[in-house]
């Protein structure tokens, strides 16, 4: 399959996959598959055999996942250097050089028809005039990535938008060799008026060896659990509560007062203050939550935080969302037609864009 | 998410991903991004620098996934050690002793109700006088996973299943260092009346390296290419092709005479005659069937080799599989029922469930 959104799942990076604390019958029992049963008693022993040699090899597995993660903490370093001009880029605190801002497609525009040519540069002049003075950076960059990214976007309330245009990075960083694995991803946020943090930061606890009543459920490291931090909020900014007025009467006097009240409201900045796994899952809807919380810190730190201006622009986003934002120049329409005419009639589905191998992560 | 099938395919074994050969249009042109043209044109230029940037992050991410293959390499001769004894118990070759057959869930047996024991008892005994000779190694180890995993019981015809009676091992072969990357799956065969072969193979290519014309699609190593080889099957025997009787009409001089025609037909052995991938995609059914036969390669490289008693079992079955070959007990669905009273009315989909984030390969 082409263009396999699947893929960005499958980076290979210590295949790092977040997962439920606690798994249903991921291990089961080799009688209820059919037909074992039916196998001589000399067969089952030469199978239970084999079953130990898979212990064997989740053995090696595991050590191979931490070799890889050692990989990931080498590269972290290469890495950084790039990651941190990119944030000095987007802040503004350097400028760069012509040399460095070269790019391709803004040396392709030259080609475009003059028409074509005449709009864009009516259009970037608005767009500058609009801009009346120089804007610092990239204006607004984390905060767009949170609008394009559909994970992102659906915990984002209005009443975060002016919070996240304070937002100036996210990084992560590896758990040091010999300590427990884990992650953290920092929020680098500019001195605002809503909290006094200038980072917030959300651990991802993981687990890196076969579990002992599961060995065969390892397929590398999971996150099993995580942490975020306190944010000190100015008075009267969290938007992660909301004040409501409630008038309470006095059962013996029978006087009214008003009294104020505290009640949660929706925020990306609950993100910090993640629910606790219950135990043996009792709670599904806590744990359907958390699952989803896992997913999102997994997709911060294998997509978003290594290519974030891919998801500014667009770029980066997934098949499906592109194509409803993708205009058809006109003409192009008709090319693909062209090439539809070699199909068959009966075949069980357009061969030109199979369905993606994942499923859309919500 | 529990359970995930999506890790299924995340096992970070380098990110091996198969693809096709060419992609339609993965690097969106910046310009069709929306309200990037309205960018004023001071920070366009900053995100070409980003942009510079993200190339080089690309660049450090394929040297990481060659450290990944190399790694790969290091831990395939130590799982050959493992593999190698599965071999030998499959074809019989030797005999695991009682501690090698030690497995918990047969001890487990003796905890079952007496009446179960007494049918698990019974059938145990019914199996091992239909076997009435102890029979060798593991039979049909193979082509019973074969026939447990959808993607290859769906190249499975009838007239294969007697040959794959007699295949013993399958597996995988990485590429020397300094070579260009790729595997090669290698399926052991005893001596047989089919062909004479004792070993077919398929070799997938890849490409680990970010493509010029497209970096930013770079996810890591990429099957781009496969060989089979040729099966000097014995007279007659050949099941991909059948033999048809025409009558052919002299056309001068009338007679008429037989002649006999082979046509192809599926069968599982034509997985070593791939198609070949067309230049630019003009076929797109072909290069349909050959990303088909990619992720078959990487599903036996990745899922299949390393873990095969599970599917030989069923346990490494996708969850959805497994769930319709499990039989609740009874009295269990009513547990079920009472967990469900927890959820909302309004929630938007079961908890209990969530659907696997990877569809089902086919």
């Amino acid at each position: 399959m082409e263009r396999k959104s699947e893929k960005n799942e499958a980076k290979g990076k210590g295949g790092n996959k977040p997962s439920l604390p606690e798994k249903p019958e991921a291990f089961l029992q080799e009688e209820s598959v059919p037909n074992f049963s039916l196998l001589p008693k000399t067969v089952k022993r030469r199978v239970y055999a084999l079953k130990r040699l898979q212990l064997q090899s989740a053995n090696i597995e595991a050590k191979f996942y931490d070799e890889v993660h050692e990989l990931e903490r080498k590269y972290a370093t290469l890495y950084n250097p790039i990651f941190d001009k990119r944030r000095e880029i987007v802040s503004g605190a350097i400028e760069p050089t012509d040399e460095e801002c070269e790019w391709q497609s803004a040396r392709g525009d030259e080609e475009l028809a003059e028409d074509l040519q005449k709009k864009a540069a009516l259009e970037e002049k608005q767009a500058d005039s609009a801009a009346a003075v120089d804007p610092k950076g990239i204006p607004e960059f984390w905060l767009t990535i949170f609008k394009h990214v559909d994970v992102l976007s659906e915990m984002l309330q209005e009443h975060d938008e002016p919070i996240l245009k304070h937002l100036q990075d996210i990084t992560v960083k590896f758990s040091e060799p010999g300590q427990p694995m884990s992650f953290t991803l920092e929020f680098l946020f500019e001195p605002n008026s809503y909290f006094s943090n200038t980072v917030l930061t959300k651990v991802y606890k993981m687990k890196s060896e076969p579990d002992a009543a599961d060995p065969f459920s390892f397929e590398g490291p999971e996150i099993v659990d995580c942490d975020g931090c306190k944010i000190d909020w100015h008075k009267g900014k969290d938007v992660t509560v909301r004040v409501i007025k409630k008038k309470q009467k006095h059962k013996g006097r029978g006087t009214i007062r008003m009294v104020t009240k505290e009640i949660s409201q929706d925020s990306f900045f609950n993100f910090f203050n993640p629910v606790k796994a219950t135990p043996d899952g009792v709670d599904e809807d806590l744990d359907f939550t958390l699952a989803t919380d896992f997913e999102t810190g997994h997709y911060f730190r294998e997509r978003i935080i290594p290519r974030a201006v891919l998801y500014f622009t667009g770029e980066a986003l997934e098949d499906d969302e592109s194509f409803e934002e993708e205009d058809l120049e006109e003409g192009e329409e008709e090319d693909l037609d062209e090439e539809g005419e070699e199909e068959d009639e009966g075949d069980d589905g357009p061969m030109t864009d199979p369905p993606p191998a994942e499923c859309k992560q919500q």
